[in-house]
Formats: structure tokens, C-alpha cells, sequence
């Protein structure tokens, strides 16, 4: 195989009417689109042509608070993105899960048939669920914590993996005549036991076309970067400056080499959001429009989870700094540890640092023309911060087709970005390879520890 | 609303290349079909072009005994069908969901997004696992019994249904210049504490078109029945003769009337396999294709795990009689009746039981003309047998083309069924009202018990 150049890789993160808090306000906003299948239709197939390498949706098993101030992830994301497979053919398709609240099997029979029934477009990113109201929906007493839920999430994997290569590829014969559909010797038990679960297998599944599914991660706690350096194909990341992604970057790819696994086959995408205009005036006035309709009480409520301080009396227009965070403890380590660093090195006013938030709650957010966003991305791309972006549209459609119509041709001209897809997977798409079955001790590394 | 007359009801059961086991040996069939989506879109559209009500996918979260023998129901159901919503835009959507092995929650989330992205198609065909074997890739030490299975599985139907209750139709405010998106008092926590689940809700996915997804339920054992009884809108049932149609459709009409439901609301749907031919030679002569490739071990494998009994050393042409069922134990229990009853009341060798039972597994059987086929139907539906029917095909995609496109022409012709879809809900094709919201007692009948 001729090692190809380089090439960005660019997934569309779909959050329902767009990721602003504020874009269900804006007079174009069509409010109904949130449980509309035809808006999420049209934005998917927005993105496949745009060329971008997957979709993907966020996943939250209880209804938030403040749902009043803004739609969320209402519609179950893996429903969502199987229904969106009949309706494109080339894009990747990612729906996050969670692995605490769900079961192994369960959860691994479904992202293998996703897999077959987009012929190879599958992809879950794994997520341990942070917020913890979704325990009372699942009968737990208490959420766990991130130690536990991440050492639930290692072994989790390992049986997804094992009960994904339980299979051999060649398992089906298909011998009419000497009357043999599967040649059973090639199908194997996992006979899985660990501390979180017992789970026999085999998978009821013929081995799916990208052999596993593609595994993202997020997170940038300790935990998280590890269980990603061990697992994942790719990483979403909320960097807000180059220096920060290009420390970030570094670091992921000397886990994953500490994992034995070659640090190029892991991508990295942090999170870009991106508000375009024909002049950089232009951009900013969009921005600021957006701004302008932000609800506080919406803001504050999330930034007191984060932090767990009571923020509600707090004035808006005095300076704030958020402490750091105590010890090894709490939910959204890394977001609490953003606002500390946020509030720490500029001064802010609680409003200020609200509208920063709102923008892209925490990513890079490019503001100007096309070819200031298009810059943005090679900037990172060619300096060891990114090996592409998660797209993060603050409004949807409108922002994805700008992004489409007018930053997409400039990065193509600029050759790091594809034309065409060049193969029909998301493997394909993200250059990484179809991975071969493992048993045994590789399938099995949380068992034996 | 104007009462209209009373419409023969069909859905088609869409078992990979065909329910009949030795289907896959054809020489016509394609047994990379069996995990291609390609195969069954053409399926699902092909029974759109029919105008049949709904088509549906069994589920059995375990890799079969004797998967060498014929292909399985492999991939997940919901996840297909959920892809296959994309393709279509009128067809109900029937997803088979075990309550042993999923949590309430999470079921009537995928089920409430289903219904949103296929406009108001979806149904739940709600099982309780009768394979054991399910019960070891989900860490259970044993396969619960069925009075624990159905216990669960009432409380499992009370959770769900309490959760697509939990918001008020109109709880979507959307009131942009006043920064209120929804209305949370009217959106409800359910909060339900009961012996299996402990589920806080409310959902977080707006009340779906059809309210709740249609329940399709099965089986016929006491506890089976009393369920569906209870909470199904409409009845899957294996009745080989028309007399014990009858006796099945009263029997059931009877308890639907003593829960103080409406007896026309809830739909019976005997099974039908059938084998059609241009005269009824040609019918059987197509039956017997089939049945000379059929393989006995499959078929005693089958059966030795229906009665108990270990046949695998049976003769193949001696008489078998297979005892009646020991109390009120064991899994499949309708099954073990129906053979008891067949070798009752026949004398049929082993292989002739086999043969009847790879035919049709105990359901009504059809082989004769267009005709032929099409008057059992309207026999059936007008005799209190039925109202209407989950359609069998023995191979796919052939059979069903064959019933689309030569029996439907006929129904239409003789009235009882749709020449075009009238509604756009599975609820409109089936005839059943959207249920309105139901809060307290009436949603927690079990807890109160």
C-alpha cells in the first residue's frame, strides 16, 4: 500500500437546531425541526456533500435541565443516525453511547449491524456519561463516579472488541448442495468474566464490513486520555488555543505509542466552532447576533453544574474567577478545569464568560471570512495540533452549508482536503486500516489485569 | 368520525431469505442477502408496493444452536428497521424488543425516536424471551422462569407506557422573543418505584405522532395472553385450522372485554405461510421444493428444545407421539401444546411432523392458486377467525412478490383491502385512535397491584 499524504478529516457534530444555545432564537430557526427527521436528513446529507469524513450526535439519557432555555439532544442518537443510513451512502455515520448505562451485547450488537446495514460507515463514540441525573432513569442510586465509570468502560470495550471478532470473516460457507450455512468451528464463544460483566457470545453477527466499528473518544481527563490512547481511532477534544491543542496532541500521541499502538492511526479532532462572514465584520456581527439572544439563566444553571458553585446570585457584569477544581473529584473534570484556566489568565466578567462559553463552550472558535476559517484549520493541521476538527455549526442548517459552500472548496484547492471519497467506509475515509481478529490475551487485556 | 367498514389487516414477517428453514438451498436465493441492506430494502419496499399495514422483524439476542443448518434473525431488528424507516414512507415499522434483557428506559426511547423519525410508523412487538440461551450474554445465572418473565415484562409495558406519557402533546412552546422553548409544567417526572424497575423519567423526546408506538404481542400461553390482553394493540398467533382461529379469537376478544377495552381495537393476526402456484399442483410441487431440501437435524434440534425430549435418535419414518406438556413449566409452552396436538390427532411419522412443522412452524399453511390463497384469507377474516394476517413468506424476496403482486390484487378486487394508504400513521392503517395522555392510576396498574 502507497503511504498517501496526508489529508484533514473533518466531522460534523449535528446538534438538533445548532450548537448555540441561542440558535432556536434567531428568525430563521425553524423551531420544529428539532424532532423533524427531514431537517436531520438534509443536514447529513449537507455534510456527505461537503465531502466531511462522518456525522455525529451527542447523547444524554435524561432530560436535562433548563430545557426550557434551548433544545438538546432530545432523539435517541443511535435511532437517529441508523434511520440517516438509508438516506446517504458514503459519509460515516457516529452516534455516541453510553457504557454505563447500557450492557455490552446489547450495545455491541447494534453497532454491528449499524455497520452492515450502512455497508461500513459505522462508528460509536464512547462516552461514560457525566451528567448524573440519567441514574434515576436507570433504577442506580447514586451516578458512579469517574473512576468507577471508566474502569466499567475499559472492560466494556474489551468485550464489545472480543464479541466484534467472534467471528472469523470467513465463517460463512454457504454450501447449498452439502446443506452448510456457517461453519460453526469458525465461530468462537468469548466466555467473557470480569468484575463488571460475564458475557459468553459469540455475537449473533457475521463479522461486520469494517471488521470493528470505528471507536471515538472525548474527554480530557486523566481516565478519559487513557482509555482513548488504549482504544480509540479517534479523539474529540475541546482545545481553545493552538499552544493548548498542540500540547494536547503531544501528549495523546505519546499514550497511544505507551499503548504499543502507532500514534498516525489515532486522529485527533478538536472541536471548531466557526462564525463566517463575507468580511470579518460581517462575522462578528453574525456572532454577536448570536450573542445577543443568549439566555443567562441557561448559561449560569451549566456553569454551576460544571464547577458545582451556586452561581445564581452572582452579578453579571463583576469579574469572576472560577477556583480550581478540588482534588480528583466531581463530573466534567475537564470543563471545570477550562473555566479555571479561562478565568485564570483573562479577566472576565461572569457575562463575558458566559458569551465565551455559549460560543463554543470551551473549543476554538474561528470568527471571519473563509479564508480566515480555512487558515485556522491549516494552521492547526500543519502544526501539530490537529489531524482534522470536529465542526461544531452553532446554527443548523444555515451554518453547515456555509462551512459546505465556501470554507470546503478552499481547503480542497489547498489539497489536504479530499475531492472525492476515495473508498466507501469510514475506515476508508480516515485511513486507518480494517483491524484483523484478535482472541485471547489482546482481546482481553481488563480481564487479565 | 364515520365508522368504515372493517379492513383485512396484513403484515409481513420478514425473516432474512424466508421463514421457511430450508429457503437459503434454493437455487434462486442469495445467501449474502442475509446481511445485505440492499435485500431488505427491496423487501420492505416491495410490501410498501402491496400496501400492506406494517412489516416486521423477530429478534433473538443469542447466536442460534444450529446456525450451520439456515440463516438466523442475525441483525439487531430495531436497528434495521429503524434503517430501513429512510426507504420507505408509509409501511408500520415492527421491531421485536425482549423485556428480559433491556431496561424500560432505554426501550421507550429508541421506540418514542422511532416513531419521530418514521413519521408515526413505529411498533413494539414486546417478547419475553423464550431461548435460554439469550440469558448468558447478559450476565444472568440462569433464564428467569415465565411467570417471572411476563411479571417483569407487565411492569416493563407500565414504565414505558407512563414514559411516552410524561409530556403533555403540547409542551413544545417554542415562544422565541419570550426565550421559552418548552413548557415544563407540562412535562411530568413519572417516578416509578416497583418490584423490577425504578425509573424517575420524564422522558426527554416530546410526545411522538402516534402517542405511543403501536404494541404487537405474541403468544399464546395463559400469562401471554392475559399480557396482550391488557396492552397490545394488535395479536400475533399460530392457529393451523380455522376452528382453532375461532376459539383463539374469542378467547382472546373475551379478555380483551374483561380488561374494559374496546374488543375492536385490538387486532388478531393468525400467521399464514403459504405456497402459491398458477394451478395447485404447481402450489405443492413448489411446497415440496422446499420441503425435500429441508435438513431433519435442524428440524429435531428444534424440536427437542420445544418438547425437552431428545429425538436425535428417533427414527425419521416412525410414528411419533409427542406427550402432552409436564404442568405448567417450561419455556415455549404453546409450541409444545401444538405438537401435542398435531401428533394427537394425526399419525404422522417424524419426518412428516418435521415437514409440517418447517412448512409453517404451526401456522396456518396455504398452497393452492392466487385464488386459493386469497379466499383463506377472506374466509378467515369473515369467520371470526381473524382480522387479518402476519404473512409468512416461506423465501424472500420471491414469495412475497408473488402474494404482492398476484393475492393483493384480488383482496382489493373483493373489497376488504386497501387498493391506497389512507392515513399516514401505523395507527391510520390499523384503524386504532391515538391514545391520549394517561397519567396516575391508569398508567401504573402494576405498582398498584
Amino acid at each position: 500500500m502507497v503511504k498517501k499524504p496526508r489529508q484533514i478529516h473533518l466531522n460534523a457534530f449535528l446538534r438538533n437546531v445548532g450548537q448555540h444555545e441561542a440558535a432556536w432564537r434567531l428568525p430563521e430557526t425553524d423551531t420544529g425541526a428539532v424532532t423533524d427527521i427531514g431537517h436531520y436528513q438534509r443536514i447529513a446529507q449537507l455534510a456527505e456533500k461537503g465531502k466531511l469524513d462522518a456525522i455525529f450526535f451527542a447523547d444524554h439519557p435524561a432530560l436535562k435541565d433548563r430545557s426550557e432555555d434551548r433544545p438538546w439532544d432530545s432523539l435517541d442518537p443511535f435511532t437517529l443516525i441508523a434511520a440517516l443510513s438509508g438516506v446517504t451512502s458514503k459519509i460515516g455515520l457516529v452516534a455516541t453511547g453510553s457504557t454505563t448505562y447500557n450492557d455490552p451485547y446489547g450495545i455491541a450488537r447494534r453497532f454491528a449491524t449499524l455497520d452492515h446495514v450502512s455497508r461500513g460507515r459505522a462508528a460509536w463514540n464512547v462516552v461514560t456519561t457525566a451528567n448524573a441525573s440519567a441514574a434515576e432513569n436507570f433504577g442506580f442510586d447514586q451516578h458512579p463516579d469517574p473512576d468507577a465509570r471508566y474502569a466499567r468502560a475499559a472492560e466494556f470495550l474489551d468485550v464489545a472488541f472480543a464479541l466484534w471478532d467472534s467471528w472469523d470473516d470467513d465463517a460463512i460457507v454457504g454450501d447449498k448442495a452439502g446443506g452448510v450455512f456457517v461453519d460453526r468451528d469458525r465461530i468462537h464463544r468469548i466466555d467473557h468474566v470480569g468484575p463488571h460483566f460475564r458475557v459468553a457470545g459469540p455475537l449473533e453477527i457475521p463479522r461486520s464490513p469494517q471488521g470493528r466499528p470505528v471507536i471515538f473518544q472525548a474527554g480530557s481527563s486523566e481516565p478519559g486520555k487513557d482509555l482513548a490512547a488504549r482504544y480509540a481511532d479517534a479523539i474529540f477534544t475541546a482545545q481553545p488555543t493552538i499552544e493548548e491543542g498542540q500540547a494536547f496532541y503531544a501528549d495523546i500521541k505519546a499514550r497511544v505509542r505507551a499503548q504499543g499502538r502507532d500514534p498516525g492511526t489515532v486522529l485527533i479532532l478538536p472541536g471548531l466552532s466557526f462564525f463566517i462572514g463575507g468580511t470579518e465584520a460581517e462575522a462578528f456581527a453574525r456572532r454577536e447576533q448570536f450573542e445577543d439572544l443568549t439566555l443567562p439563566t441557561y448559561g449560569i444553571a451549566q456553569l454551576s453544574r460544571v464547577t458545582g458553585l451556586d452561581l445564581s446570585s452572582f452579578e453579571l457584569d463583576s469579574l469572576i474567577r472560577i477556583p480550581p477544581r478540588p482534588a480528583d473529584t466531581g463530573n466534567q473534570r475537564s470543563r471545570h478545569d477550562l473555566v479555571h484556566r479561562l478565568t485564570s489568565t483573562e479577566d472576565l466578567t461572569l457575562r463575558q464568560l458566559l458569551r465565551r462559553l455559549s460560543a463554543g463552550r470551551g473549543h476554538r472558535i474561528a470568527t471571519g471570512t473563509p479564508e480566515q476559517v480555512a487558515a485556522t484549520i491549516v494552521e492547526w493541521f500543519e502544526n501539530g495540533a490537529a489531524d482534522g476538527f470536529n465542526l461544531i455549526p452553532p446554527a443548523l442548517p444555515n451554518s453547515l452549508a456555509a462551512f459546505v459552500e465556501e470554507v470546503v472548496p478552499l481547503l480542497q484547492r489547498r489539497g489536504p482536503f479530499r475531492t472525492e471519497y476515495e473508498g466507501s467506509t469510514l475506515r476508508d475515509h480516515l485511513g486507518i486500516e480494517r483491524p484483523a481478529v484478535a482472541r485471547g490475551a489482546a482481546a482481553f487485556s481488563s480481564a487479565a489485569e
